[in-house]
């Protein structure tokens, strides 16, 4: 069996700041925080999806060649980060954030697939079925999207996770990337091609497609991490903008970038008569949307103290990295 | 939203026979039994996914297409026949047994995609690419995959299931269905096409593709209905068997039968160049296989009460309806 079903190892110092060295408003730093905890995601997701060996041995080749990528681990972080601001342990959330990772990852290699979006590149590389095939390509977007559940119900115990969050953890997952989320949202956009959407349709596209996931992965973390209900609906709000803001950010940077800075096809979209925001309400009103969004996530983690300080910076770091 | 997360409704009368009906081993008739649960099921998937309303609406019609498309559904009845074997309620494993049932139908519409086997025909209809085309088809694929752990994990609690019984067929359910049950089974299968595979590596790739999904549909539904670990152990047992001995039947359907009989093209695994157990071991090999499985199943069975004799009588039924 590929998959490690066994509990999380013994996290060694390293892999954790001691907690006097938490983050505090005072001395925070998003840079070496997004290097740390994105590092110590990938060291997981290398140890949760085995190297390749057996008969099946190329699906997992597959599976490793999306998953460790080097993507920016952008959920499982906020579902890091969120489960810090409630004062949960980092091992209460990790195998949660890596299964949010693995379901992103197998949203990617499906939509890549000629019958989708026919992408070439993603992140700098050849797609997956450029490489694997169709077939494989399909097979192990299938195999992340399954093993992550097996992730996230197995290993999460061995964190004294309780049995009643994770249930509630595993529905909300589910139900942010299936057919009432992420795979609704698809259709939606597949089907939308060519057409003008309104702004408020590209609103329901997005929040569907991308902010469902986001928002779980919030919500997911800080209740793993002992969140009371308060806490879940604030984060909530605060992951919906957050997702949104992105999303502007990502519509900006795909008009602006070159393809060799963001390593895919630029202004794929718009040549595809795909709406973007941009395409809406002109760059600079995208800009000062994505601010606004941005300020209003903020505004939700009022209540939060400075244990909240990751979830504050990155809703900066949404749309400041380009604007 | 369109996957119903609310309570399993009320259950009428109508729904359940009363205990007082329960099948014993004087009155038992299977085809009775097949009709009632099936019919059951096919109530409970009609309200689980619900009619297609709103701009995904294509999806949710793509999903309809393949679920309520009539099969046997044997792997729900399987895992509400071990629930009662050990004292549960229906309630218990329903939403369990439809989670199941979806997963396996996204596993056909997925293996049916021109990528995979390219199959035109399934249970007598167009396969779900033939009708809405590859990405709708491989998206209601994903959604059937993702919101089966939805359905599993929202409703069962409303079934009075314990948390930590559900979470547990939670992983074993992802287990049998990822890459190192079915996903991986499906991969040996197509890259094993045109050459020839021993027994025991035949063997390998049924355990994984289609075995895994009735060993979790078993054990599963008898957790879910209180079963003690011996229980689960011996059913584990009887579930394999009967799984493989299901595969050796269906492998002599498939020689003997014509393409009207079962509704899909005939002899294409021999046309594809794969194995199979008449090729391996012959017909009469072949059916002396499937009956010895069907025997050691019910040997597993040896300490159950006669409230397993569903579960007897499916034994019989896998070798039996063409032998």
């Amino acid at each position: 069996m590929a998959i490690k079903s066994t509990s999380i190892r013994a996290i060694t110092p390293a892999s954790y700041p001691a907690s006097s060295s938490r983050p505090t408003a005072d001395d925070f730093v998003l840079e070496r925080y997004l290097k740390d905890r994105a590092a110590l995601v990938e060291r997981e997701l290398q140890y949760l999806v085995a190297a390749p060996e057996g008969p099946s041995s190329r699906l997992f080749e597959a599976m490793r060649y999306s998953l460790l990528a080097g993507g920016k681990r952008l959920r499982p972080i906020l579902a890091l980060a969120a489960c810090e601001s409630v004062g949960g342990s980092l091992e209460a959330a990790l195998s949660f954030g890596c299964a949010v990772e693995m379901i992103h990852t197998y949203s990617l290699i499906h939509d890549d697939l000629p019958c989708m979006d026919d992408d070439d590149l993603r992140r700098g590389r050849l797609t997956n079925h450029k490489v694997y095939g169709e077939a494989i390509a399909t097979l192990a977007g299938d195999g992340l999207l399954t093993d992550a559940f097996k992730v996230l119900a197995r290993n999460s115990l061995s964190a004294r996770v309780p049995a009643s969050a994770l249930i509630e953890t595993v529905a909300e997952l589910a139900d942010a990337a299936g057919s009432a989320g992420m795979v609704g949202g698809q259709v939606i956009d597949l089907l939308g091609e060519g057409r003008d959407l309104t702004l408020s349709e590209l609103e329901v596209l997005h929040g569907k497609k991308t902010g469902a996931l986001f928002v779980a992965s919030v919500c997911g973390g800080a209740r793993l991490g002992g969140a009371v209900q308060a806490q879940i609906s604030a984060l909530r709000e605060y992951a919906g903008k957050l997702g949104l803001a992105f999303q502007v950010a990502d519509d900006l940077l795909d008009v602006e970038a070159s393809a060799e800075q963001i390593g895919k096809r630029t202004q794929k979209d718009q040549a595809r008569g795909k709406a973007t925001y941009p395409s809406l309400i002109g760059v600079e009103g995208s800009r000062a949307m994505a601010r606004d969004l941005a300020a209003r996530a903020l505004d939700a983690l009022a209540s939060f103290d400075r244990r909240a300080e990751p979830l504050r910076a990155l809703a900066s770091y949404a749309v400041e990295r380009q604007l």
